[in-house]
Protein backbone atom coordinates (compact mmCIF):
# COMPACT_ATOMS: atom_id res chain seq x y z
CA UNK A 1 0.00 0.00 0.00
CA UNK A 2 0.94 3.27 -0.95
CA UNK A 3 0.12 6.23 0.82
CA UNK A 4 -1.20 9.13 -1.27
CA UNK A 5 -1.49 12.02 1.18
CA UNK A 6 0.15 13.45 4.39
CA UNK A 7 -1.58 12.42 7.87
CA UNK A 8 -2.25 14.02 10.26
CA UNK A 9 -3.19 12.33 14.15
CA UNK A 10 -5.21 15.09 16.29
CA UNK A 11 -4.49 12.83 19.32
CA UNK A 12 -1.59 13.25 21.55
CA UNK A 13 -1.88 9.71 22.95
CA UNK A 14 1.21 7.41 22.78
CA UNK A 15 -1.01 4.37 22.29
CA UNK A 16 -2.45 5.59 19.28
CA UNK A 17 0.68 7.19 17.48
CA UNK A 18 1.92 3.36 18.21
CA UNK A 19 -1.28 1.83 16.10
CA UNK A 20 -1.26 4.29 13.20
CA UNK A 21 2.64 3.54 12.62
CA UNK A 22 1.50 -0.33 12.38
CA UNK A 23 0.00 1.33 8.98
CA UNK A 24 3.24 1.98 8.17
CA UNK A 25 2.48 5.43 7.30
CA UNK A 26 3.82 8.39 7.69
CA UNK A 27 2.09 11.27 9.86
CA UNK A 28 2.53 14.37 12.32
CA UNK A 29 0.80 14.96 15.35
CA UNK A 30 -1.10 18.10 15.56
CA UNK A 31 -3.71 18.94 18.62
CA UNK A 32 -6.25 21.93 18.65
CA UNK A 33 -8.57 22.62 21.78
CA UNK A 34 -11.94 21.32 21.19
CA UNK A 35 -15.20 21.01 23.66
CA UNK A 36 -15.30 17.63 24.95
CA UNK A 37 -18.49 18.61 26.84
CA UNK A 38 -21.57 16.30 25.68
CA UNK A 39 -25.36 16.09 26.29
CA UNK A 40 -26.68 12.66 26.79
CA UNK A 41 -26.24 10.05 24.05
CA UNK A 42 -25.57 6.95 23.06
CA UNK A 43 -21.96 5.68 24.22
CA UNK A 44 -21.15 5.39 20.46
CA UNK A 45 -22.53 8.94 19.29
CA UNK A 46 -20.89 10.17 22.30
CA UNK A 47 -17.13 8.78 21.01
CA UNK A 48 -18.38 9.67 17.39
CA UNK A 49 -19.17 13.21 18.15
CA UNK A 50 -15.89 14.12 20.11
CA UNK A 51 -13.70 12.68 17.58
CA UNK A 52 -15.05 14.35 15.23
CA UNK A 53 -14.27 17.83 16.75
CA UNK A 54 -10.68 16.81 18.05
CA UNK A 55 -10.58 15.94 14.01
CA UNK A 56 -12.33 19.41 12.40
CA UNK A 57 -10.45 21.65 15.31
CA UNK A 58 -6.78 20.44 13.50
CA UNK A 59 -8.59 20.27 9.93
CA UNK A 60 -9.47 23.95 10.07
CA UNK A 61 -5.64 24.86 9.82
CA UNK A 62 -5.15 23.29 6.77
CA UNK A 63 -5.74 23.42 3.18
CA UNK A 64 -3.80 21.63 1.48
CA UNK A 65 -4.61 17.95 0.63
CA UNK A 66 -4.27 15.69 4.02
CA UNK A 67 -6.08 13.45 6.15
CA UNK A 68 -6.92 14.63 9.39
CA UNK A 69 -7.46 11.40 12.16
CA UNK A 70 -9.40 11.87 15.58
CA UNK A 71 -10.73 9.45 17.57
CA UNK A 72 -12.01 8.98 21.25
CA UNK A 73 -12.12 6.59 23.30
CA UNK A 74 -14.62 5.96 26.71
CA UNK A 75 -15.09 2.90 29.06
CA UNK A 76 -19.26 1.56 29.55
CA UNK A 77 -20.40 0.09 32.46
CA UNK A 78 -24.03 -0.45 33.40
CA UNK A 79 -24.94 2.38 32.00
CA UNK A 80 -22.20 5.31 33.25
CA UNK A 81 -19.21 6.40 30.80
CA UNK A 82 -15.72 5.62 32.64
CA UNK A 83 -13.42 8.48 31.67
CA UNK A 84 -9.68 8.90 32.52
CA UNK A 85 -9.56 9.14 36.50
CA UNK A 86 -9.49 12.39 38.39
CA UNK A 87 -7.17 10.71 41.25
CA UNK A 88 -6.37 7.79 42.90
CA UNK A 89 -9.12 7.17 44.65
CA UNK A 90 -10.95 7.25 41.95
CA UNK A 91 -9.04 4.93 39.55
CA UNK A 92 -9.23 2.23 42.41
CA UNK A 93 -13.50 2.79 42.63
CA UNK A 94 -13.71 2.09 38.80
CA UNK A 95 -11.36 -1.05 39.56
CA UNK A 96 -13.39 -1.89 41.78
CA UNK A 97 -16.41 -1.42 39.52
CA UNK A 98 -14.57 -2.93 36.64
CA UNK A 99 -13.43 -6.17 38.92
CA UNK A 100 -14.98 -9.28 37.70
CA UNK A 101 -17.23 -8.29 35.15
CA UNK A 102 -18.03 -6.91 31.28
CA UNK A 103 -17.11 -3.67 30.53
CA UNK A 104 -17.43 -2.12 27.01
CA UNK A 105 -15.02 -0.14 24.80
CA UNK A 106 -16.11 2.39 22.33
CA UNK A 107 -13.76 3.95 20.42
CA UNK A 108 -14.99 6.52 17.45
CA UNK A 109 -12.90 7.57 14.64
CA UNK A 110 -13.28 11.14 12.42
CA UNK A 111 -11.88 10.95 9.20
CA UNK A 112 -11.47 14.31 7.58
CA UNK A 113 -9.95 14.14 3.93
CA UNK A 114 -8.89 16.87 1.12
CA UNK A 115 -7.96 15.56 -2.34
CA UNK A 116 -8.04 17.99 -5.23
CA UNK A 117 -10.32 20.16 -3.02
CA UNK A 118 -13.00 18.37 -2.39
CA UNK A 119 -13.65 17.22 1.35
CA UNK A 120 -15.21 13.84 2.57
CA UNK A 121 -15.83 13.46 6.37
CA UNK A 122 -16.33 10.09 7.50
CA UNK A 123 -17.05 8.74 11.17
CA UNK A 124 -17.83 5.67 12.95
CA UNK A 125 -17.25 3.69 15.89
CA UNK A 126 -16.16 0.51 17.03
CA UNK A 127 -17.11 -1.08 20.29
CA UNK A 128 -15.54 -4.59 22.34
CA UNK A 129 -16.66 -6.28 25.46
CA UNK A 130 -13.55 -6.10 28.04
CA UNK A 131 -13.84 -9.19 30.70
CA UNK A 132 -12.26 -8.39 34.28
CA UNK A 133 -10.17 -11.42 36.00
CA UNK A 134 -11.79 -10.81 39.84
CA UNK A 135 -9.40 -8.28 41.10
CA UNK A 136 -8.06 -8.48 45.06
CA UNK A 137 -7.74 -5.07 47.09
CA UNK A 138 -4.36 -5.25 47.30
CA UNK A 139 -4.01 -5.27 43.19
CA UNK A 140 -6.22 -2.78 43.14
CA UNK A 141 -3.97 -0.87 45.23
CA UNK A 142 -0.64 -2.56 43.80
CA UNK A 143 -2.21 -1.47 40.51
CA UNK A 144 -3.08 2.28 41.35
CA UNK A 145 0.09 2.93 42.93
CA UNK A 146 2.13 2.07 39.36
CA UNK A 147 0.53 5.15 37.91
CA UNK A 148 -0.64 3.27 34.83
CA UNK A 149 -4.21 3.79 35.43
CA UNK A 150 -4.34 7.61 35.68
CA UNK A 151 -4.40 8.85 32.27
CA UNK A 152 -6.50 5.95 30.61
CA UNK A 153 -10.16 6.03 30.20
CA UNK A 154 -11.74 3.48 32.53
CA UNK A 155 -8.60 3.36 34.86
CA UNK A 156 -6.76 0.89 32.76
CA UNK A 157 -4.51 -0.37 29.68
CA UNK A 158 -4.41 -4.08 28.28
CA UNK A 159 -1.36 -3.67 26.57
CA UNK A 160 0.94 -2.63 29.26
CA UNK A 161 0.72 -4.13 33.39
CA UNK A 162 -3.07 -3.75 33.31
CA UNK A 163 -3.11 -6.71 30.91
CA UNK A 164 -2.31 -9.67 33.63
CA UNK A 165 -5.93 -8.80 34.89
CA UNK A 166 -8.01 -9.27 32.04
CA UNK A 167 -9.48 -12.38 30.49
CA UNK A 168 -11.14 -11.76 27.72
CA UNK A 169 -11.88 -9.15 24.82
CA UNK A 170 -14.32 -9.60 22.33
CA UNK A 171 -13.47 -7.28 19.06
CA UNK A 172 -10.71 -5.74 17.52
CA UNK A 173 -8.10 -5.11 20.67
CA UNK A 174 -6.89 -1.82 18.75
CA UNK A 175 -10.04 -0.58 19.94
CA UNK A 176 -9.59 -1.01 23.17
CA UNK A 177 -5.97 0.24 22.93
CA UNK A 178 -7.61 3.14 21.57
CA UNK A 179 -7.82 3.22 17.67
CA UNK A 180 -9.54 0.27 15.76
CA UNK A 181 -6.53 -0.70 13.50
CA UNK A 182 -8.64 -2.71 10.84
CA UNK A 183 -11.40 -0.69 10.78
CA UNK A 184 -9.21 2.79 10.05
CA UNK A 185 -6.91 0.72 7.72
CA UNK A 186 -10.21 -0.70 5.48
CA UNK A 187 -11.38 3.52 5.50
CA UNK A 188 -8.31 4.65 4.44
CA UNK A 189 -8.37 2.03 1.25
CA UNK A 190 -11.56 3.47 0.67
CA UNK A 191 -11.55 6.61 0.53
CA UNK A 192 -8.12 6.30 -1.51
CA UNK A 193 -5.40 7.69 1.23
CA UNK A 194 -3.88 4.40 1.14
CA UNK A 195 -3.61 2.94 -2.62
CA UNK A 196 -2.32 -0.36 -3.86
CA UNK A 197 0.98 -0.54 -5.47
CA UNK A 198 0.42 -1.80 -9.08
CA UNK A 199 -2.69 0.32 -10.33
CA UNK A 200 -4.22 -2.86 -12.26
CA UNK A 201 -4.91 -3.96 -8.57
CA UNK A 202 -7.66 -1.37 -8.01
CA UNK B 1 3.53 -9.44 44.00
CA UNK B 2 6.87 -10.20 45.03
CA UNK B 3 8.57 -13.33 42.73
CA UNK B 4 10.00 -16.20 45.35
CA UNK B 5 11.65 -18.60 42.74
CA UNK B 6 13.94 -17.75 39.91
CA UNK B 7 11.56 -18.22 36.97
CA UNK B 8 13.20 -19.48 33.43
CA UNK B 9 11.15 -19.28 30.03
CA UNK B 10 12.07 -22.24 27.35
CA UNK B 11 11.14 -20.70 24.80
CA UNK B 12 13.17 -18.68 22.34
CA UNK B 13 9.95 -16.11 21.08
CA UNK B 14 10.50 -12.84 21.02
CA UNK B 15 7.14 -12.39 21.87
CA UNK B 16 6.85 -14.79 25.01
CA UNK B 17 9.44 -12.76 26.32
CA UNK B 18 7.65 -9.48 25.79
CA UNK B 19 4.42 -11.04 27.39
CA UNK B 20 6.01 -12.28 30.58
CA UNK B 21 8.08 -9.05 31.03
CA UNK B 22 4.53 -7.36 31.08
CA UNK B 23 4.28 -9.23 34.73
CA UNK B 24 6.92 -7.63 35.73
CA UNK B 25 9.31 -10.61 37.06
CA UNK B 26 12.68 -11.57 35.89
CA UNK B 27 13.73 -14.25 34.38
CA UNK B 28 16.25 -16.27 32.22
CA UNK B 29 15.55 -17.93 28.31
CA UNK B 30 16.95 -21.64 27.95
CA UNK B 31 15.92 -23.66 25.60
CA UNK B 32 16.80 -27.51 24.93
CA UNK B 33 15.91 -29.75 22.34
CA UNK B 34 12.71 -31.36 23.04
CA UNK B 35 10.83 -33.95 20.11
CA UNK B 36 8.01 -32.09 18.82
CA UNK B 37 6.24 -34.73 16.65
CA UNK B 38 2.48 -35.76 17.99
CA UNK B 39 -0.01 -38.33 16.94
CA UNK B 40 -3.27 -37.38 16.24
CA UNK B 41 -4.50 -35.43 18.96
CA UNK B 42 -6.86 -32.93 20.10
CA UNK B 43 -5.41 -29.42 19.56
CA UNK B 44 -5.67 -28.22 22.82
CA UNK B 45 -3.60 -31.51 23.88
CA UNK B 46 -0.89 -31.14 20.94
CA UNK B 47 -0.06 -27.71 22.52
CA UNK B 48 -0.51 -28.88 26.28
CA UNK B 49 1.79 -31.86 25.14
CA UNK B 50 4.63 -29.71 23.53
CA UNK B 51 4.64 -27.08 26.09
CA UNK B 52 5.27 -30.06 28.43
CA UNK B 53 7.96 -31.40 26.49
CA UNK B 54 9.42 -28.23 26.08
CA UNK B 55 9.44 -27.71 29.93
CA UNK B 56 10.69 -30.82 30.62
CA UNK B 57 13.47 -30.68 28.75
CA UNK B 58 15.13 -27.31 30.35
CA UNK B 59 13.94 -28.35 33.89
CA UNK B 60 16.14 -31.30 33.57
CA UNK B 61 19.17 -28.99 33.55
CA UNK B 62 17.66 -27.50 36.83
CA UNK B 63 17.95 -28.84 40.94
CA UNK B 64 17.73 -25.93 42.57
CA UNK B 65 14.28 -24.37 43.26
CA UNK B 66 13.08 -22.43 40.19
CA UNK B 67 10.37 -22.21 37.82
CA UNK B 68 10.37 -23.55 34.51
CA UNK B 69 7.65 -22.42 31.74
CA UNK B 70 7.19 -23.67 28.60
CA UNK B 71 4.75 -22.75 25.55
CA UNK B 72 3.52 -23.79 22.28
CA UNK B 73 1.12 -22.28 20.02
CA UNK B 74 -0.65 -23.55 16.90
CA UNK B 75 -3.36 -22.00 14.23
CA UNK B 76 -6.06 -24.34 13.79
CA UNK B 77 -8.57 -24.16 10.96
CA UNK B 78 -11.05 -26.45 9.67
CA UNK B 79 -9.51 -29.40 11.35
CA UNK B 80 -6.01 -28.53 9.98
CA UNK B 81 -2.99 -27.76 11.97
CA UNK B 82 -1.13 -24.65 11.13
CA UNK B 83 2.78 -24.42 12.27
CA UNK B 84 4.91 -22.16 10.72
CA UNK B 85 5.02 -21.83 7.27
CA UNK B 86 8.13 -23.80 5.00
CA UNK B 87 8.37 -21.29 2.78
CA UNK B 88 6.61 -18.17 1.06
CA UNK B 89 4.53 -20.22 -0.78
CA UNK B 90 3.43 -22.11 1.55
CA UNK B 91 2.18 -18.70 3.81
CA UNK B 92 0.33 -17.16 0.54
CA UNK B 93 -1.26 -20.71 1.15
CA UNK B 94 -2.21 -19.97 4.84
CA UNK B 95 -3.24 -16.40 4.60
CA UNK B 96 -5.61 -17.64 1.55
CA UNK B 97 -7.07 -20.14 4.17
CA UNK B 98 -8.08 -17.85 6.82
CA UNK B 99 -8.85 -14.83 4.90
CA UNK B 100 -12.23 -13.50 5.44
CA UNK B 101 -12.86 -16.59 8.02
CA UNK B 102 -12.77 -17.73 11.66
CA UNK B 103 -9.68 -19.16 13.00
CA UNK B 104 -8.69 -20.96 16.41
CA UNK B 105 -5.43 -19.89 17.88
CA UNK B 106 -4.59 -22.68 20.83
CA UNK B 107 -1.65 -22.17 23.27
CA UNK B 108 -0.32 -24.44 25.77
CA UNK B 109 1.66 -24.23 28.88
CA UNK B 110 3.58 -26.32 31.03
CA UNK B 111 4.56 -24.94 34.73
CA UNK B 112 7.20 -26.93 36.46
CA UNK B 113 7.84 -25.83 39.70
CA UNK B 114 10.40 -27.02 42.30
CA UNK B 115 9.95 -25.38 45.64
CA UNK B 116 11.58 -26.77 48.90
CA UNK B 117 12.77 -29.90 47.14
CA UNK B 118 8.57 -30.40 46.25
CA UNK B 119 7.65 -30.41 42.28
CA UNK B 120 4.88 -29.28 40.35
CA UNK B 121 3.81 -30.15 36.84
CA UNK B 122 0.75 -28.02 35.86
CA UNK B 123 -0.32 -28.30 32.42
CA UNK B 124 -3.43 -25.92 30.39
CA UNK B 125 -4.40 -24.46 27.44
CA UNK B 126 -5.91 -21.13 26.50
CA UNK B 127 -7.90 -20.73 23.37
CA UNK B 128 -9.30 -17.70 21.34
CA UNK B 129 -11.17 -17.24 17.72
CA UNK B 130 -9.55 -14.84 15.28
CA UNK B 131 -11.71 -13.23 12.62
CA UNK B 132 -9.60 -12.27 9.79
CA UNK B 133 -11.07 -9.15 7.34
CA UNK B 134 -11.48 -10.57 3.74
CA UNK B 135 -7.45 -10.05 2.19
CA UNK B 136 -7.39 -9.58 -1.64
CA UNK B 137 -4.51 -11.06 -3.41
CA UNK B 138 -2.33 -7.69 -3.73
CA UNK B 139 -2.54 -7.66 0.43
CA UNK B 140 -1.54 -11.47 0.70
CA UNK B 141 1.17 -10.85 -1.73
CA UNK B 142 2.47 -7.88 0.45
CA UNK B 143 2.20 -8.86 3.55
CA UNK B 144 4.37 -12.38 2.59
CA UNK B 145 6.77 -10.36 1.35
CA UNK B 146 7.16 -8.29 4.52
CA UNK B 147 9.06 -11.51 6.17
CA UNK B 148 6.55 -11.23 8.89
CA UNK B 149 4.43 -14.20 8.17
CA UNK B 150 7.81 -16.42 8.29
CA UNK B 151 7.89 -17.20 11.74
CA UNK B 152 4.42 -17.25 13.06
CA UNK B 153 2.48 -20.22 13.48
CA UNK B 154 -0.48 -19.87 11.15
CA UNK B 155 1.82 -17.22 8.86
CA UNK B 156 0.57 -13.95 11.16
CA UNK B 157 1.14 -11.56 13.60
CA UNK B 158 -1.80 -10.09 15.00
CA UNK B 159 0.80 -7.43 17.36
CA UNK B 160 2.36 -5.92 14.06
CA UNK B 161 1.97 -5.70 10.61
CA UNK B 162 -0.91 -8.32 10.22
CA UNK B 163 -2.84 -6.65 13.01
CA UNK B 164 -4.59 -4.45 10.31
CA UNK B 165 -5.95 -7.65 8.64
CA UNK B 166 -8.21 -8.73 11.64
CA UNK B 167 -11.35 -7.88 12.62
CA UNK B 168 -12.46 -9.37 15.70
CA UNK B 169 -10.76 -11.48 18.64
CA UNK B 170 -12.44 -13.60 20.93
CA UNK B 171 -10.62 -14.06 24.10
CA UNK B 172 -6.97 -13.45 25.38
CA UNK B 173 -5.08 -11.48 23.30
CA UNK B 174 -2.15 -12.91 24.38
CA UNK B 175 -2.82 -16.53 23.75
CA UNK B 176 -3.01 -15.56 19.76
CA UNK B 177 0.52 -13.49 20.75
CA UNK B 178 1.60 -17.22 22.41
CA UNK B 179 1.21 -16.56 26.16
CA UNK B 180 -1.92 -16.09 28.00
CA UNK B 181 -1.08 -13.79 29.87
CA UNK B 182 -3.78 -13.51 32.41
CA UNK B 183 -4.13 -17.59 33.06
CA UNK B 184 -0.85 -17.87 33.46
CA UNK B 185 -0.58 -14.87 36.04
CA UNK B 186 -3.55 -16.44 38.21
CA UNK B 187 -1.20 -19.78 38.07
CA UNK B 188 1.94 -18.36 38.92
CA UNK B 189 -0.13 -16.43 41.97
CA UNK B 190 -1.81 -19.66 42.99
CA UNK B 191 1.30 -21.94 43.21
CA UNK B 192 3.18 -19.20 44.98
CA UNK B 193 5.67 -18.62 42.53
CA UNK B 194 3.80 -15.03 42.85
CA UNK B 195 3.36 -14.25 46.17
CA UNK B 196 1.36 -10.53 48.04
CA UNK B 197 3.95 -8.11 49.07
CA UNK B 198 1.79 -7.95 52.20
CA UNK B 199 1.09 -11.20 53.98
CA UNK B 200 -2.34 -10.70 55.93
CA UNK B 201 -3.52 -10.14 52.66
CA UNK B 202 -2.94 -13.65 51.30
Amino acid sequence: MVQTVPIILASQSPRRREILTMLGVDFTVEVSAADETVGVMEPGEIVKELAMRKATAVFHHHKEDCMVIGSDTIVWKDGDVLGKPKDEEDAAAMLEKLSGDINTVYTGVCVLYRKNGTVVRDSFFEEADVLFAKMSQEEIRWYVQTGEPMDKAGGYAVQVLGGRFIREIRGDFYTVVGLPLNSLYEKMKRLGALAPENAEEV
